[in-house]
């Protein structure tokens, strides 16, 4: 027995075992971008540390809705996956919504806002559900500015963010996308994994991702924020759903019901067309679709595959793909209250009925 | 002329220019200790940091109340002064509450809870209003603690903080009263004042402060808290409201039409007795009163030294009086929001009607 051969033993032993623990046996490429720590922001309405701010009190205070109970955060809440995790929102008076509320993590990396895409930015989509009459019921952006100016304590808010005499709506929506240009969720599992760390995906993760891109759900689900291509601002990347109509999921969960994008331009061609959702944090905001009629996300996986592509996903494949959904959870930013400022002399005169 | 003239008249000037800098003309001593910067906490029931993350949590987590939208800090929102600024609450499905919501914000200074004093402690107050009817109106105490349950994420929490299987409603206050005990306001101006910062108070504030306890509202209004003097755990500090009704506040504001502590104890001798609120952060929580009637605090000080002292006093002494309660804001020490667990695989059935 020479010397050579457990040499050429030690080497292949060594070999093996580094191929063991080196990266999981189906290790596939990253094919989405991580999500950037920053969001993009108009050359209009610059980031500052102000304007966040005061767009997080906004943000965070019921005072401006109807009956006083109903803040922006009451259904896209961030202490939760940005949303409220019901299937339809609770507005003023109990009254609830026809869609489900998306999640406001990242909504800075949407080329529009709402479900149907009728809004171009954060700054258009922050006024909308103030005159919802189902959301916050305000009969108008003034009346809702009236209130914001009755409480003496956000002048100087306004001044710091936006100079003298700045109380005005426009501000206001302004300096809510500003904060929430701030919610963004970076460094989950599946960002790392894209920035080359092949260990933060478990074995089945990585297979999720694969499967995930086999079956076709990037086609829809691309880009850092699994909402689609980088589109110019105020193009929503849409797309019809459900697809496939002939399976029972279109009745059991009412899929077809809402006519999507139709209702905003009157065209039948954009009869359910809706506005691909961000995948970020999917795990925390269930139920989910538009009309939050699914509970988990195994069914979810499910139903997207049967209505969108026609597929049927054995359970491995479900299970596989949920376990990478997981991993787009990320690292949600710590979130300082806002002191708030106090209703002095008290005068608003909050509606208590429908 | 000799050198000791002018060191006599430097001498002088010096004394008058002192005298002048020192103190406000009107300078009294502190009557009233400041506010301790730590809470008591019952022996079977130590704050730990732990326990008050998960308080922090289901304080303020709003799928524990019977819509699924009303949290603990709906109605005493820390990020206002304790409260909601609203004569009375809005529990769920629009129902609203017989009396102002008092302030949870030093609540931990109180020998017992609620305006009848009926809790003994904060861990006692705590589930109250969960199953109010009118509040978050659950059926009862094990049907919200099966919604707690329901959220997987939670079991973690419990059990950081009171060990294994420990998904408890007992625990679930214990948890609530820890935080609350957190929710302390140290340092305001008359704090800093009573430490011997005789600048801390304008000389309108000294005035003011002087006036308080001349007029006699430091009867009841005594102690760090304002709240009256310190008593046993369970032993409210009461006293009858309107005391003289012979005046027009009386009817203008309703003020005896609540019974008060009666509805407790069934004593015609606790006819109209309430429990002596904190006067600390007093600006910041109007409307004022158990029934919120009164809008401004020009004319609750006003409406108490006639209600309480049958004294009428001059616009000056209101001012001042007034400018003194300003000085009981203290500081609000930041609040970082807590990650809510998600609910996942959406099941469950919140009440959307009457």
């Amino acid at each position: 027995m020479t010397r050579k051969t457990p040499s050429l033993r030690s080497f292949l032993i060594g070999l093996i075992v580094a191929l063991c623990l080196s990266t999981p046996v189906v290790a596939v490429a990253a094919p989405f971008p991580a999500l950037p720590e920053v969001a993009p922001a108009p050359t209009d309405n610059p980031t500052t540390p102000a304007k966040v701010e005061l767009g997080r009190m906004l943000y965070m205070d019921p005072r401006f809705s109807a009956s006083g109970t109903v803040s922006c955060n009451s259904c896209h809440n961030v202490m939760l996956g940005g949303d409220d995790n019901r299937p339809v929102s609770v507005g003023v008076h109990g009254q609830t919504g026809g869609r489900s509320a998306p999640t406001v993590w990242n909504a800075a990396f949407s080329s529009a806002q709402f479900w149907d895409g009728r809004a171009a930015t954060l700054e258009e989509q922050a006024l909308g559900p103030i005159v919802n009459p189902v959301e916050m019921g305000m009969s108008d952006i003034e009346q809702a500015m009236q209130r914001v100016r009755g409480v003496p304590g956000y002048a100087a808010y306004f001044e710091k963010a936006f100079g003298d005499d700045s109380m005005t709506a426009e501000h206001a929506a302004k300096a809510i996308a500003a904060y929430e240009r701030t919610l963004i969720t970076p460094n989950s599992p599946y960002d790392r994994y894209a920035r080359g760390d092949t260990s933060a995906l478990s074995a089945q993760q990585v297979q999720g991702l694969k499967t995930f891109t086999e079956v076709g759900c990037n086609a829809c689900h691309s880009g850092a924020a699994f909402n689609g291509p980088a589109l110019p601002v105020g193009t929503p990347f849409l797309n019809t759903f459900p697809v496939y109509k002939d399976n029972a999921y279109v009745a059991k969960y009412a899929l077809d019901a809402d006519t999507g994008r139709e209702e905003v331009t009157n065209k039948e061609a954009d009869r359910n067309r809706f506005k691909v959702p961000t995948l970020r944090n999917i795990a925390l905001t269930a139920p989910y679709f538009h009309n939050g009629a699914v509970a988990t996300l195994e069914e979810a996986v499910q139903v997207m595959a049967k209505v969108q592509l026609n597929r049927e996903l054995t359970p491995q494949q479900v299970a596989d793909i949920v376990a990478f959904l997981h991993a787009l959870t990320g690292e949600f930013p710590a979130q300082t209250m806002p002191r708030l400022p106090a209703t002095t002399g008290w005068t608003f005169e909050f509606s208590s009925a429908k």
